[in-house]
């Protein structure tokens, strides 16, 4: 592609409203442009980088089996009534009436669509198991949209869905899948983590998340730092810390007057924050509960609703907490309630000796205190807590680091959650209907492009991977309207590169040196070759990786190498 | 593909809704599914041709130089009323309310987004010409979606627009694109016209409709049966009979009590109906106004209001009628008039003598009528009627044929009217703010299509041209459960003929022949190789070219050769 035939629109200004860098060089380098609140086109430069994404999508996903269709953006209400969805979707389903009052929705996800296409084409457990996906524009009301392309309302998935007849079945293409994923993350050359994902309300019993690792990232990940082990962290376990130590101090009262958190009470006690407990009141199945976690820890609220009898658990109020342990927040713990009580405490907490925690008594907490001496053993010990970073990990391998991931992915086994609700049966062997297994697989495509960004950017711009790169080399003209022999030289050079197989721009406007270089570093072209009269009479090439501080004057052969060509 | 590794759903049944055979064919095939009113889903082997259509669109546009992009489907109602559209355009626009009550419709087309996008990116004539496209979805929210995707709500559409200083550089691009569409549809391997059409409401100054001519088409198509001139009908020019013969009869009164019609008339007098004279009854700012076609003919109104002061004519109402003939409708005519009114002959009435027309009284009309002599001549001459099959064709070369045509492109320039609208302008060489001119050019990628089939179908399915088909070549495996020479032959085959190069299947699935054969005729397989055991003894493939009737034993070579490989 010449550049003096194509659309390129760059900018130098930091557009006010983009908060993070990849929205902010995206905009610069003219990929997208606004058109509405989370809405936004590509240009021609964006959709190059668009393509190549989905190109790679594309091929391993054929690879793994699956086969692509195409379902309509706009769906009719009936399909979400039949799964409930149309209510609990919630205000990011975007609700349309046609002109005959008919009500649809412009789909955010094609689970209800793709399930009525098997129920009504699949019929025996021959056809299985099928692996369908799509790649096409959904539309999200974010309420908030924001970073660009990043949490766009209109966007570009793909989604696959597979269906079954049994779990292993499902569990055998759910592995395929993530295998494909793992495979388009690699070829596309983005660090990313899989991690164990919390199946949360879309139900199932398998979940992972791919995270593109980027400091920006919304979601934390909790990774071994030497093993294999990754899981969101909402998901990771947290591991007993060993024995619990024998008591050395006696169980005493201390005055903590306006001291109501453990970082207040470890302060005005002069003690590590790891030797203080925190008591949160809840009420659930049991009653009136503490769940106990050590002052440096957070309370995990999906773990806490997977135990027995809390999967429906709220917060006590202030008066239930008076009522059960005879004092006001701020100060209460376990340590002889008003009444019977359940204590529920983290793996940590069951592991501490000569602990400190409230009184139960405005103004005091206790010190010094031992279980089973002080208070009978916790009525249930359990992981509560959500890990930190240097807890060991849960496989065994390593300590734990945190880091900020982007979801770019996501794979579900959904088991019959959907086919259940739409009656979507095959017979098997023996004639007998069975509710099909299903799983199903998305990408964020689009996002994919500001992910990368998000991990591969510098002060002069973009520092695209490869295989994402609007193109791999540019051939850049210096002072191409007053010397012909230049232009002839880089037109010789961006043909033989272009026959070799690269993708390659040459960028012929005729612009000054240091404009060129900065649109062509702003864009992140990953290799820059520079064709000038000097170069000529020298006989060399200015090269420079775009990763790369210096250039290189290069003759023919070693520029050819440079850029992997034989 | 194999296709027991695919998704193939094909169906004896002709659906009872399906009215047209593009439609009963894509649905027999299992290429599209309705999800509702105008919504389709692709299946994976309806998708397969829809992107082969894609595919040679991108190309040929491409090659033309216009750059692809990507606009939302969603668009903001402001840009809508910047061009007055978002009332004008009717009820095919989807109008959408977001959670915040903002107001969208779904894009029906792109001239608003796109000349937007133009107006905040291009500064300087020196960035045009700039041709832009993108295949993307659309929707058109129609009264009666019907004929499957053939006129669905939701659909696929390559649109391209243009943008020009001047309206030279327009017509240049024009033609370029217009080279592109005869490319793209020969390539497809498609009969069809370039047609001259109408602008209408669109507005702009030249437009060319891309027809795939077939029965079926919703258009009227006329063209020289010698020549290349062709054009909508509604556009065709009919052109002068010739010289108007000498009167050989007086005029006299003729009783028509209850002929109303020429028709009518012509058969109560038993006399040709090209020797009757239709008058129609207009107000426009002449005032009132007598438009008379021949009897065989029907008025043409866009020609009509193309004439001067006649932009925005309307019908006369019966009194008026009565006012200025003195008559009422259905015995009217341009002789004697009760006041003065304006005479408009059609081209052929004018070089008609001893016609016959409505008296202006009622239950009688006049016969022998010629002009000059029993009324004046006519106050002007023009071409107001729609041409009929055997007129000369307007470039002298032979007579015209009228064919039914599925319109699947459009070209138009646009002129200045969106970027008037919509203030959008560049610089020109001397610094002056200059309002773009712009083109606009679609085409209905998933309605080529339903229009290919609806060109090249039988009785058994689907006869699609080679660029098109899913696949080009099936090899189908006679008794694969039961022989596995039969299937290691068909293997080997499968690989060889995709290592050539082609595109196969492998019809692996051990369905009975009739029924196997059934399935790749209906999905329209252009060859088709029988590999089975008596086959293989006789070292010999079974052929069919799907428009042959016959089928032929060939060895390797002869096959491979037929297959046009070397």
């Amino acid at each position: 592609m010449r550049l003096s035939q194509f659309h390129l629109h760059t900018s130098k200004e930091t557009p006010a409203d983009a908060e993070v860098v990849s929205h902010q060089l995206m905009l610069r380098a003219g990929m997208i442009r606004k058109l509405a609140a989370g809405l936004y086109t590509w240009s021609p430069l964006g959709l190059r980088v668009l393509r190549k994404v989905e190109a790679v999508v594309r091929e391993e996903m054929n690879r793994a089996g699956a086969i692509e269709m195409l379902m309509p953006s706009i769906q009719p209400r009936e399909l979400w009534e039949e799964t409930g969805r149309w209510q609990k979707f919630g205000g990011q389903l975007l609700k349309i009436k046609d002109r005959k009052d008919g009500e649809f929705c412009y789909g955010p996800t094609h689970e209800e669509v793709v399930t009525d296409f098997a129920r009504s084409e699949l019929r025996s457990y021959k056809q299985l198991p099928l692996n369908v996906y799509q790649i096409q524009t959904k539309f999200r009301d974010e309420i908030r949209p924001r970073f660009g392309v990043m949490r766009a309302r209109e966007f570009l998935m793909k989604d696959a869905y597979s269906f079954h007849v049994g779990a292993d079945s499902l569990a055998e293409t759910y592995q395929a899948m993530y295998d494909a994923y793992a495979r388009i993350f690699s070829r596309l050359g983005l660090h990313f983590r899989a991690v164990n994902a919390d199946t949360g309300a879309i139900g199932g019993s398998a979940s992972h998340e791919f995270h593109v690792l980027a400091d920006s990232g919304e979601d934390a990940i909790a990774f071994s730092d030497t093993g294999d082990y990754a899981a969101n962290v909402e998901m990771a376990e947290a591991v007993s810390p060993g024995p619990r130590p024998a008591p050395t101090e006696a169980m005493h009262e201390v005055q903590t007057p306006t001291q109501k958190t453990c970082e207040d009470v470890a302060a005005l006690l002069d003690i590590p924050l790891v030797r203080t407990v925190k008591s949160v009141a809840l009420v659930g199945e049991p009653g009136f509960v503490l769940a106990l976690v050590r002052g440096d820890h957070s309370v995990n609220e999906i773990k806490l609703a997977k135990l027995p009898g809390l999967g429906d658990y709220r917060l006590a109020t202030e008066a239930e907490i008076v009522d059960a342990l005879g004092c006001e927040p701020g100060f209460i713990g376990p340590v002889k309630p008003a009444r019977a009580i359940t204590v529920i405490a983290d793996r940590s907490v069951a592991a501490m000796a000569d602990f400190v925690v409230g009184a139960n008594r405005k103004g005091f907490h206790l010190g010094g205190v031992n279980w089973g001496r002080d208070l009978p053993e916790p009525d249930q010990v359990a992981d509560i807590r959500n890990v930190v970073q240097g807890d060991a990990s849960p496989d065994g391998i390593g300590r734990l680091g945190i880091a900020r991931g982007i979801e770019v992915g996501h794979v579900f086994q959904l088991g019959q959650k959907y086919a259940e609700a739409m009656k979507a049966t095959v017979l098997d062997e023996n004639g007998k209907a069975q509710v099909m297994h299903m799983g199903c697989y998305g990408i964020g495509v689009s996002r994919i492009v500001a992910a990368a960004i998000e991990q591969n950017n510098d002060a002069n711009g973009i520092l695209w991977p490869e295989p994402m790169a609007p193109w791999q080399v540019a051939v850049c003209i210096i002072n191409p309207k007053n010397d012909p022999a230049v232009v002839e030289a880089a037109v010789a050079l961006y043909d033989q590169l272009q026959s070799a197989g690269l993708e390659v721009v040459l960028d012929d406007r005729g612009l000054r040196p240091g404009v060129m270089f900065g649109d062509i570093e702003l864009i992140g072209i990953p290799h820059r070759v520079v064709v000038s009269g000097r170069g000529l009479e020298a006989g060399t090439f200015e090269y420079r990786a775009r990763r790369s501080p210096d250039s290189e004057n290069l003759d023919m052969a070693t520029l050819r190498a440079r850029l992997g060509l034989a």
